[in-house]
């Protein structure tokens, strides 16, 4: 039997319920495996109308209803049951995040889906109704028992993987919390990603300097000098393939990108910048080092334009091709030779 | 009689020699304007030779010889006379990079040619021959008798043209060196050169922010509160149509970059990622608010690959052909009517 991919719907008020609706459409031609939405059947029916897309839904007790529903309908696992007010986001909505976010991971960590993907969630809001994590990483992390600082956000698109090490900090704060131990730890972690969920054998990590030039020998900046060479020593000495500190801005066009298989970065924008420059549309955080396969597409709720059809769905087909793919990719590893 | 641009060879040992006699040997497919290498006769004729092109070299003693030379031979300008030795720079290869560089801005300055492209030097030898600025902008500001602070740099592709407010320094140095009035002045500067020089009626700024998410209101740092909305304030009080502050990341996409003439950047790399990634062979570095043109590829003396023709032409055609653009401008904005 296959196993589905469980997409938790985000937001009910934000482009996540639209665009499991413009996912399920695509489906065929998108090549993407059997999936099914865990939230609010009302509210995917409305969002897919409000798209204009003829999408059937079929409410489901069970994942295991999933694959058999999915060819004629999207199967939604249902965990409440609201308007659907697009642009106009209300605690009642939030919750039914919270419970579709639960459930979903649960699923995945009872193995009766076999990846999670997020919709996009609103966290101030989520906040205000007691969800303590910062984001929805964290949240799947507590759920796995892996620690915070073990769960890796890595960006992938078509053309790039990155790992930013700091993320969502000031610049100012940046340099003080940069180790050598961090990004050792990070990176390692991010190569046995890449060998177990991507099949890269033996993956190439550029490492990207902090500064301008990486610090060109000390005279802008010594983290180069004193954090992140040592950390590349030590991914070396770990026996993996490892170069840098390079200089950040030489890092990101085709020929460079040709040389390694995914860039670990210092910082949020320097990981950022490229990845949105080169598949806006088609970014997909993944969360690496997590017993369950999880991924999301790497936009937000969108409230601005969530129910005028505007928001695109690449970055959704993507995270669900990616969830299938990686786990495929698992289960493969589990199977005898 | 049409004016010659003046290309200074840059380092004797670096890639500047050959570029040179691509672009000559590009001229007419790429269509740019006469220009003639102030340098030394036998490096660039070597230097085609080593690269496989049939350049004719000619000797002048005035860049009014320049325009009639250029369809049948590449006019040089004598500073000195020395050997090609590609790859290998020496304290006499510097001091002729550094005698070409003074005379072809004192040929711009006196009006004798029309704008100055700046081949890539070497700092750290020049700095040993008794070179006291920072670089060759530095040295052109100080000879046009402006102050450094406004001199500003502006790197420009085909996709892109961004400002860095701050440039060589570390990034811990960033967050204290920015301020208000620092913004403001150098975006008034770049609005100023975009009217001018690149006949943009009324330049759209987009501000960039310094940390992730432009800060998200406070809460990853105070920089976007606290210097750079109150820059772009001061920007729109003076009638210029800046926005921000941005977060970096969602700035670059194409669908971002057609709602701006020039993105303002708060640090080197923030500038240099996207406008590299977007255009790496193509990228010019434009100094902006001088009285003078000037340009330049924006890549190296490139040591290690010089003589062995690996080193591609498009950056110095792109620097010769916006000089020429530029320089014409600025001359039809003096004719009347």
């Amino acid at each position: 039997m296959t196993l589905p991919l469980a997409l938790s719907i985000g937001d009910p008020a934000g482009v996540g319920p639209e665009l499991a609706c413009a996912a399920w459409a695509l489906s065929g031609t998108a090549g993407l495996p059997p999936f099914f939405v865990v939230g609010s059947a009302r509210v995917i029916e409305d969002a897919g109308y409000a798209r204009g897309l003829h999408v059937r839904v079929a409410a489901i007790s069970s994942p295991a209803e999933a694959a058999a529903i999915f060819p004629t309908a999207l199967p939604v696992l249902e965990v409440g049951d609201i308007d659907y007010t697009p642009g106009q986001p209300t605690d009642e909505g939030a919750s039914l995040a919270l419970r579709a976010l639960e459930t979903a991971t649960a699923l995945v960590l009872a193995g009766e889906a076999s990846a999670l993907v997020t919709g996009p969630i609103a966290k101030s809001r989520l906040a205000r109704i007691g969800f303590t994590q910062p984001g929805q990483t964290e949240f799947v992390a507590d759920a796995c028992a892996i620690a915070h600082a073990d769960a890796v956000m890595m960006l992938a698109g078509p053309n790039l993987r990155v790992v930013p090490i700091t993320v969502h900090v000031p610049i100012s704060a940046v340099p003080g919390l940069l180790t050598a131990d961090l990004i050792r730890s990070r990176a390692i972690i991010a190569a046995a990603a890449l060998q177990r969920d991507f099949s890269i054998a033996a993956p190439r990590l550029a490492i990207a300097g902090l500064n301008p030039h990486a610090g060109e020998d000390g005279r802008m900046g010594r983290e180069e000098i004193e954090v992140i060479a040592p950390a590349v020593a030590a991914l070396r000495t770990a026996g993996i393939d490892a170069r840098g500190p390079l200089p950040a801005d030489t890092m990101f066009h085709a020929a460079a990108r040709e040389t390694y298989d995914a860039a670990i970065c210092m910082y949020h924008d320097q990981a950022l910048i490229p990845i949105k420059v080169l598949d806006f549309d088609e970014g997909v955080n993944v969360t690496l080092g997590l017993p369950i396969v999880r991924t999301s597409p790497d936009h937000g709720t969108a409230f601005g334009i969530a129910g005028t059809g505007e928001a695109r769905p690449g970055a959704t087909l993507a995270a669900l091709r990616m969830a299938g793919e990686c786990a495929a990719r698992r289960m493969s590893l589990l199977r005898p030779g």
